[in-house]
C-alpha cells in the first residue's frame, strides 16, 4: 500500500517551523508494515487540489497535516470538501466539546471558532484532546462519484497531531493494513564511528546477503545502520552487524544514547551528576528528557565562569591559571569534585571552547577535554577536537561523553 | 521564479532524521525575493529521476539534498547525470581535496570514496569545507538536448550543506535574481498568547490593508505573526500589529526569546543564573546556545533531588517538608538563594511535575512554579498548569520564566 504525506502550511515552506509531522508518522505506521513513499509540502491555498488530485490516483492512504484551525489561512477542509464534492455539516459533539475546552481554559470565543464543528458528511471525527480542531477521516471512496484513497486530515500542531494519532489513526490504520504481509526492519545505532569506516566493516558482507535492503544515516556523534528485508535476512545481517561492530553497537532500538545511559545505571542502581562548562546545560537536557531520569540523575551543574567552577565543585584556582580551563586538569578537578560533593556513582565533566570566539593557537575553536569519575577509581580524561557551529558542537561532545561512561559500564 | 526543493534520503521516509533542510534553504533564499513553492521528500533510488522530470517542467530552481556520499544507497549524482544525458568526469581538484582531508585525519581511503570526484560535465564544483562530497551547480539548459532549470546538488548532513550554501550557493543566486523584484516580509514573535486571541485582536485590521498577505504559526510557548507584501503595506500592517500588540511582541526579527533575554541583560550589564528542577537543563542549554551568552550567563543548577535543591542552594528542608518541592515557596527559596549564591543580578529558579510519573490531585502533571529574584527587589512567582509531554513541558516553562524577565526588564 503506498501511503502519501501533504504537509501544508506557508510557515513550513518559509522556514519558520521545522515539519517534524514526516518522521512522527513514519515511525507510527511502520508498524502496521507500511512506509511513506513520498512527501509533499505544499502552501495554505489553492494548490492542495491540485496536489489531491495528483497524489489520489497513485496512493492508497494520504495524510494531510496542517490547516484545520480557526484563523483565516486554515482553509483544508473546505478544499478537500470542495474536492470530494461533500457537504460540510456542523458537528453537535465537536461543538460541545470546543465549547467545554474554551470554557475550562476560560478563553473567550470567537465566530471563526465554529468553523472546527464543521465536519464533511460520512466523515469520522478524530477527537482532539490537545486543541480545538478535530482531526478526520475519509474513508477510501467515501463519494463513489471521486475516487480517493483513505484520508486522514490531521491538526498542524505537533502536540496535536501526535496524540491523536496514537489514540485515533493507529486503530483504523490496524484495521486497513491486516492483511498486509509485514516486513522486517532493525537499525543499529553507532557513537563515535565515521560511515565509511562503517561500511568497509559491514558493507560488503551486508551486500552479499540476498533480499536485503542496507542503508545508512550520518548524525552528530552517531551513524545508524538499517537493514530491511523478511524476517529471515534480517537476522543473518544482524549476526554480521553484531560481530563486526560488537560493543560500538550503544542500541538496536529506538533508545537514544542518554536513554541507554540511564536504563544501564538504573539497572546497576548507580547515580549521575554532571558538570558543564562549554556544554551549557545541554547534557542535563538531553538525560532529563528521558522518563525515569530522576532515579539515576541527581544533579546539574554549569558552571560557565571561573569562579563558579572554584565555588560550586571546589576546582583550585591554580590549575585554572597554570593549565586554563580548558584542560585536561580542570576536566577531572571538576568531575572528581563533583562527584564527591554530590555523593554520586559518576560525574561527568565538560570543559571546552563551543565558539565562535574564545578560541587561541594553542586551544583552537572546537577543542574541548571530557572528565570522568568513578567511585573508587581513578579518574579520567579524553580529549577531543569537533570544529563546528555551538549546537552542534554540544551534541558532539555529548555523544562522546556519554559513550565514555557507557563503555565503562559495559566493559568486561 | 518558482524554487522546489528535493530531498532524497530513505531514512528521512523512514523517520529516522528530521529534514532540517527545506528550513534552511526557505530561510537562505528569501533574501534573494525567493520562496519555496513545493518540498518533496522521496526515496533513494529511481523515483528521483520521475520526479526531476515532473517538476523540471515547471520550475526554475531546484534544489536536490543527499545521495551524494560514498556509500551504495549515494546514487543521486548518477541519476541526475542519467537524466541530462551528461558524462560524469574525475575532477583532479576534488580528488586533491579530498585526499588531503582524509590524509589530515588519518581516515583510510576506500575505494567508493572516489566515486566522490566525479562531475558532470559542465557543471561547477561548491567546494565542501566539512566534509568529502562536494556540491555541484547545473546552469538552466546545461545539456541544451534535455530543457532543465538551475539545479543545486547538495550533501545531506546539515553541517556540510549549511556552509557550502552560505559560501558557495548564496553568491550564485544573488547573480540569478538580480533583476526580480524584491517583496517585504516581517515576522512578530508573540510569547504566551494564543492564536485565536491574536487574530481577533490584529484579524480584521489587518485583513483591510489591500495586497498583504497575513500567516499565523503556533508553537509551544509562541506565535509567530508574518505579513507579507510591498514594503507599503508590510509598513501599514506594522504599525497595526505594534499598536495593538505592543510589549506582547518580544521580537520583530530573527531572535529566539533567549537571544532577546542575553541581548537585554547585555545592554544592561546585568548578570544571570538559573536554578532548574523541572526544566532539568533546558533554560540553561538555551541561553547558552546563544553566541555571547557568557558575558551575563554566570551558572546554571539543576537540582533534580530535595538534597540538592537544599545543598545546592539553600532552600530550608522546612519549607520542602511542609509545602512539597513545586511550591511557591520553593521556586521563591531556589530563586532567592541561587541569586545570592552567586550574586547575580536575576535568578530564575522552575520546579514542577513534568510527567509522565509524579502526579497528584492537589499538584497534576503539568503543574510549574517560576520563582524570579532580582538584585534589590522584592521576589516574585508565578504558577502554571501546562499538561503535556516532558519535551513540550520544558519548552512553555520555559518561554514563560524567559519572558517573566523579559518583562520585567522592559517594563515601564
Amino acid at each position: 500500500m503506498k501511503a502519501i504525506v501533504i504537509n501544508t502550511g506557508t510557515e513550513i515552506l518559509l522556514g519558520d517551523v521545522l515539519n517534524t509531522h514526516l518522521a512522527f508518522i513514519a515511525r507510527e505506521i511502520f508498524q502496521f508494515g507500511l512506509r511513506i513513499d513520498e512527501q509533499r509540502a505544499i502552501p495554505d491555498g489553492d494548490s492542495i487540489q491540485s496536489t489531491l488530485a495528483d497524489v489520489f490516483a497513485r496512493s492508497e492512504i494520504v495524510f494531510v497535516t496542517g490547516g484545520l484551525g480557526p484563523t483565516s489561512d486554515d482553509i483544508t477542509l473546505e478544499l478537500v470538501a470542495g474536492h470530494l464534492k461533500l457537504p460540510l455539516i456542523e458537528d453537535a459533539t465537536v461543538h460541545e466539546a470546543i465549547r467545554t475546552r474554551l470554557a475550562a481554559r476560560r478563553i473567550p470565543t470567537t465566530e471563526r471558532i465554529w468553523r472546527q464543528a464543521l465536519v464533511p458528511g460520512g466523515a469520522k471525527v478524530l477527537p482532539n484532546e490537545n486543541g480545538t480542531a478535530p482531526g478526520l477521516y475519509l474513508p477510501a471512496n467515501i463519494n463513489p462519484a471521486v475516487p480517493s484513497p483513505h484520508l486522514f486530515l490531521l491538526p498542524g500542531p505537533p502536540r496535536e497531531l501526535q496524540p491523536m494519532f496514537s489514540d485515533f489513526v493507529a486503530p483504523i490504520l490496524r484495521r486497513i493494513t491486516a492483511e498486509l504481509e509485514k516486513v522486517a526492519m532493525r537499525i543499529f545505532r553507532v557513537a563515535n564511528m565515521g560511515e565509511s569506516i562503517i561500511e568497509k566493516k559491514i558493507g560488503g558482507l551486508i551486500a552479499a546477503v540476498p533480499g536485503i535492503e542496507l542503508g545508512y544515516c550520518a548524525r552528530p556523534g552517531e551513524v545508524d545502520v538499517r537493514v530491511i528485508g523478511s524476517a529471515e535476512v534480517v537476522a543473518q545481517a544482524e549476526e554480521i552487524i553484531r560481530k563486526k561492530l560488537g560493543n560500538a553497537i550503544f542500541t538496536a532500538s529506538d533508545e537514544t544514547l542518554a536513554a541507554v545511559l540511564v536504563r544501564l545505571l538504573s539497572e546497576r542502581e548507580q547515580t549521575l551528576a554532571l558538570a558543564e562548562s562549554c556544554t551549557g546545560g545541554f547534557l542535563a537536557d538531553q538525560i532529563t528528557n528521558v522518563p525515569g531520569a530522576s532515579k539515576v540523575f541527581v544533579a546539574g551543574y554549569v558552571t560557565y565562569s571561573n569562579e563558579e567552577k572554584i565555588r560550586a565543585l571546589g576546582v583550585s584556582r591554580e590549575s585554572i591559571e597554570r593549565f586554563g580551563a580548558v584542560s585536561e586538569q580542570v576536566a577531572t578537578e571538576m568531575a572528581e569534585g563533583l562527584r564527591t560533593r554530590t555523593g554520586v556513582t559518576h560525574g561527568i565533566a565538560t570543559t571546552g571552547v563551543a565558539g565562535p570566539g574564545g578560541g587561541s593557537e594553542e586551544k583552537p575553536v572546537g577543542t574541548a577535554f571530557l572528565g570522568l569519575s568513578s567511585e573508587n577509581q581513578p579518574a579520567r580524561w579524553e580529549k577531543f577536537f569537533f570544529p563546528s557551529d555551538r549546537e552542534t558542537f554540544k551534541q558532539l561532545v555529548a555523544q562522546r561523553a556519554f559513550d565514555m561512561l557507557r563503555e565503562k559500564l559495559t566493559e568486561r
